[in-house]
């Protein structure tokens, strides 16, 4: 198992001084809401008052699932990962939209998807063609789990390397909502039922089929710890996402926690490393229907409720003003003192 | 009265034509949430299947209430309107900051400060010194009234001769929750009492003196009209946003509603004339008391809830990048066919 060094970002003189300069700024106590508390944790992970998001950065993981191939489980077909990761390619998905418009740096990685790309532009970190089916044997060997770990990690660090401090995380993957949903249950416990929804569109005898699956899958495998159960369950991008959080909050990166697959993810690096969740900020509520319960589960307030439910790293990307908005109010507003406003009598 | 000929935007033909060019977008079918619906009424609003946003810009409108004098219903004192105002044109307010953020051009107007401004960069709209105490007699004349609902009108035209098609409305005006709780019970009929707030930070007694005389100021008074409501509980930058969205709405312009205050004018200007409605878009839910239950009465859904409660605008900056980000998937996204990206099957 690959070790991870991750800070606590816990600092009571930076926090006080952190919530002074918010404080004085010309508005009433508390009234930029959540926007105050972003740019404090952002303070924090940089451990400095003055923040900087720098080279924002979002970064796909694209992957297939074994289980896929028959259907039981999602309403598009397995093809559809391949022909998607082309079009985040060629700028046509939702995701590129959103980077474009929001001055974001785009980054696909192909982490297993059953198709050879010979393109460039896409960063190979293929583990295998697609991961084996969980109905009948692990989703991938623990080699295979602890290779996509460290590239996850490997991805990260690179783009650290280039100057990037603030990185969103987004996956593409045909089947991947059960994934998501088995591990789901695997880490907080809670009935695989109820972490189990109509992921890119399933309707209600859909679902009730899907529930029947995993469960039967969920029941015949007993993993005994994080590394296990990732490779039991998958996929490949679901691992590499793991790995990539882990090693952006060991580097003291912001990460923009997208939605079902990828809080899923972070359950997984969580159970490896609970320091990791202080580098995280909560990007939105996804519509799909476990999220919610991760979310509360994880103690975490999202920052958007706009009923999304298509992944690729949307929320993040469409967050990220957001957080641009808390640091830069943190380091632009002008103070009570500095504006000659009276404060409140 | 000043008459508004606002068209309905409902148009089937084009209501089909947007919906069908949003469902064939490579997504599942509904998976971008509030980003669709938005991007189908601003489709609707200027009559296109490829709407675009031009010259985003922000009107912040101030004004003195007679009731602040007394210090009874705010913990600001008066003043802080003026310096306030003279924040926003040295650019160190919050709603500077966010507009300089996501490229919103900002424009700040003297709706009725108690201050004499001899400066560049604001539009002098004055009314008067700000208004009387309605605890004693109505906050302007029906003239003035009419006079501040026509300047927030001019200046609205004026801005989308320049090009501006995308407006939102932001205001500035210590006392003026107190002005907005009177006109949202007499607008609503939701007792006065469910109406009030904290304000920019008063304490539980704070709230129930605040409670006190409002009750008392709206038993006082009997207008038989909205425009005698506007007349009678102020302030002049209330009506004049009541009048600016009236006439953004007849020039077809996107409106995005920020928070209490607004909305309370937009409750005056939706009793003027409903259609105006259509124009809306509403920005976030303020944590304002009275502000969610506005947005209920108008069954409005807001894009952000980030616990906001500051006004100058802040929350309709802050949605901004969302909206644009719904008009960029409209226009930007590639379709299931232009793709090839294999449909649910």
């Amino acid at each position: 198992m690959i070790h991870y060094s991750i800070d606590k970002t816990a600092n009571a003189s930076l926090e006080n001084e952190l919530n002074e300069k918010i404080d004085t700024k010309t508005k009433p106590l508390g009234a930029l809401g959540l926007l105050e508390k972003t740019a404090l944790q952002i303070g924090l992970i940089q451990q400095t008052s003055s923040p900087k998001l720098s080279k924002p950065t979002i970064v796909v993981f694209a992957g297939d699932h074994g289980i896929a191939k028959k259907g039981e489980v999602n309403p598009f077909s397995q093809e559809v990962t391949s022909q998607m990761v082309y079009n985040f390619l060629n700028g046509g998905a939702a995701i590129n939209v959103f980077s474009k418009t929001h001055d974001i740096a785009l980054k696909v990685v192909d982490s297993g998807v059953n198709h050879h790309f010979d393109l460039p532009g896409i960063i190979d970190a293929k583990i295998d063609f697609g991961t084996k089916n969980y109905e009948e044997e692990a989703a991938m060997s623990t080699d295979q789990c602890t290779a996509a770990l460290k590239k996850g990690g490997d991805i990260v660090t690179q783009i650290h390397r280039e100057g990037c401090n603030s990185i969103g995380f987004g996956e593409m993957g045909i089947g991947n909502t059960s994934s998501a949903s088995l591990l789901m249950s695997y880490f907080t416990g809670i009935p695989i039922d109820e972490c189990i929804g109509a992921g890119t569109g399933l309707n209600a005898e859909g679902i009730s089929k899907k529930k029947e699956t995993l469960a039967a899958a969920y029941q015949k495998h007993h993993p005994q710890s994080p590394l296990e159960a990732l490779a039991t369950f998958g996929g490949f991008e679901i691992v590499m996402l793991c790995g990539a959080i882990l090693k952006a909050a060991e580097l003291k990166m912001s990460i923009l926690i997208d939605g079902f697959i990828v809080s899923a993810s972070l359950l997984a690096a969580h159970a490896i490393n609970k320091n990791c969740l202080d580098y995280c900020l909560f990007a939105h509520t996804s519509n799909e229907k476990g999220h919610e319960k991760i979310l509360s589960y994880l103690e975490a307030t999202p920052l958007l409720n706009l009923g999304l439910r298509l992944g690729e790293g949307t929320g993040a990307a469409l967050c990220f003003p957001i957080v641009q908005s808390a640091v830069n109010f943190l380091n632009d507003m002008a103070s009570f003192k500095d504006a000659g406003v009276s404060d409140k009598s």
